[in-house]
C-alpha cells in the first residue's frame, strides 16, 4: 500500500474537492463516504468502491480495493471535512437510481438544505419501503459529506431522482398519483383521513414551507395535526410521520372508508 | 451598553465555560442560548434572561436585558461553541420542569448522547403535546448549546425530568403506567396494537437500543415495524413514531379493540 505524506499529492487534492465540491462530484460520477459503518454498507450493497484512504493504518478485516492509500493523521484530517474521523475515506461511484417506472408512493422534497436532515429523511424512507424520493432542485447535495453520512447507507442504494419544481406534477398526474402538499392551512386535510397508497406527499423547508409555486399545482394539502402549543416539527421528523403514515396508513384502520 | 474588547474579561470567561461546561452550567442553574429566533421564544416563554452578547450591533426590536455587551466578532466567536454565529449569545436560568404529577404518556430516554437529536426530541414531544420526557442519566446534556438549539424553544418551557435507570419503572408503576421498551425483538409487540393512551415507552441509542437492565424491567416490548431493507432509524425518527402514535393512536381506530 501507498503511503503518502504530501499535502499536494494529487490524490490529496482530488480527494479534497471530492469531499467539498459538488459540481466536482458530478463531473467525476463519485463521491466520498467516511467510516468503517459506511464502507461495510457499500460492500453489502456492492457499490463501487475505487480507491480508499486509511488513517494510520489499515483495518485488515476490509478485503483488497483497487487503490488504498496510508495517510498519517494530520493529512488524513486535511482531507477529511469532519473533525476528527478515524476513517477510512473511501469515494464510491453514483450507481443507478431504481426508483420504479410505475411509483405508488413517493415522497417530494423542496428547499430541504440541511444535509443532515436529508440524509435522515433518505434513510426514513428506505426503511419504511417508500418507492421514491424526488429532490426538487433547491435542496441539498444528497453526495454531500454530511448527507452521506446520515443516510448510513441507504445512499448506496439510491431510489431518488432530483427534478425541476415544473415538471413534479405533470409527473405525479401521468404516474396516476395526486400530489399532496404539507402545509399549515386552513383548508389542508388531518394526513389521517388522507389515502396514502398512491400518492406524493410534498414537504417544505422548516422555515417556509413549501412553495406558492409548488403548493398551486398541488392537487390537495395536507397537515400534520399537532396537539401541543409548537407549531412546527424538525423536516425530517415532519417526513418521517409522512413515510410512517405511508407504509401503515393503508394496512391499520379495516374499517375505515377514507383508507383503501 | 458596555463593550468588551478583552478575552480575559470575567464576562466572557464565564460565557464560554457556560456554552462548555455541563456542570458548570449546573452550578449556575444557568444556561447559553443564541440567535435571535432563539431570544424570542425565549421572551415569549417568560425565560429568565440575565446576560446578552451581542456580536457587533444590538438589535433594536428586542426589549433591554439586565446585562447586555457589544463584542466584537472575533471576541463573540471565541465565546461562541457555533462556527459564525450571528449571534447573540444569551443566559438563561433553568426553570422548573412542567412534568406533570399524574402523568399519562411518557417517554423515557436512554443513550440519547447525540444533542441535536435530544434537542429534536424535546421538539417533537411539545408538538404533540406528551406528558413528559425522562432522561436516564446517560444521555446528552439537554442544556448544551446543540441540544438547546435542535429543541427549538422547548427548553424554555421544560417537560422534562432526569431520572436513574434503578428509579424508572418503581416510577411507572406508581403513575400506573405500563412500561414498553422499544426493541427489535422477536416477541416485540406490533406498536399500532399497543394502547399507547396511558404508556412509558423506552428508545434506546441507535447502535447499542435498550440496555438488558433497563428491558428487564419493562412491561413489555413494541416494535416500529418497518417494510424496507434497513433495520434502523435514527434515534429522533423513532422517537417521532412513537410520540405521533401517542398523540393519535388512540384516536383514529375507533372500531379497533386495540385502541382505548
Amino acid at each position: 500500500m501507498i503511503a503518502i505524506s504530501s499535502r499536494q499529492s494529487a490524490v490529496i487534492q482530488a480527494f479534497r474537492k471530492l469531499e467539498r465540491d459538488s459540481a466536482y462530484r458530478k463531473a467525476c460520477g463519485q463521491f466520498s463516504a467516511d467510516g468503517r459503518k459506511l464502507l461495510r454498507e457499500a460492500l453489502r450493497s456492492g457499490a463501487e468502491i475505487e480507491t480508499v484512504l486509511w488513517k494510520e493504518k489499515r483495518d485488515e478485516s476490509f478485503p483488497v480495493f483497487p487503490n488504498e492509500y496510508l495517510l498519517p493523521p494530520d493529512l488524513f484530517d486535511y482531507v477529511s471535512s469532519q473533525k476528527n474521523s478515524p476513517g477510512p475515506l473511501f469515494t464510491v461511484s453514483f450507481s443507478e437510481s431504481s426508483f420504479p417506472s410505475k411509483p405508488k408512493q413517493v415522497l417530494v422534497l423542496e428547499g430541504i438544505q440541511d444535509p443532515g436532515n436529508l440524509g435522515t429523511i433518505l434513510r426514513t424512507a428506505e426503511a419504511f419501503d417508500i418507492d421514491g424520493v424526488i429532490l426538487l432542485e433547491d435542496c441539498a447535495d444528497p453526495y454531500s459529506p454530511k448527507a452521506v453520512r446520515a443516510t448510513m447507507g441507504a445512499v448506496f442504494r439510491p431510489r431518488f431522482r432530483l427534478m425541476d419544481r415544473s415538471t413534479v406534477s405533470d409527473f405525479c398526474r401521468e404516474k396516476g398519483l395526486p400530489l399532496w402538499g404539507a402545509a399549515l392551512r386552513d383548508d389542508a386535510v388531518d394526513i389521517l383521513k388522507v389515502n396514502l397508497n398512491h400518492a406524493a406527499v410534498a414537504i417544505g423547508s422548516e422555515g417556509r414551507g413549501l412553495s406558492k409555486e409548488l403548493l398551486a399545482c398541488c392537487d390537495g394539502s395536507l397537515i400534520i395535526p399537532m396537539r401541543g402549543i409548537s407549531e412546527s416539527l424538525n423536516a425530517s421528523v415532519a417526513a418521517a410521520v409522512v413515510l410512517w403514515e405511508m407504509q401503515c396508513g393503508g394496512a391499520r384502520c379495516t374499517g375505515s372508508g377514507s383508507h383503501n
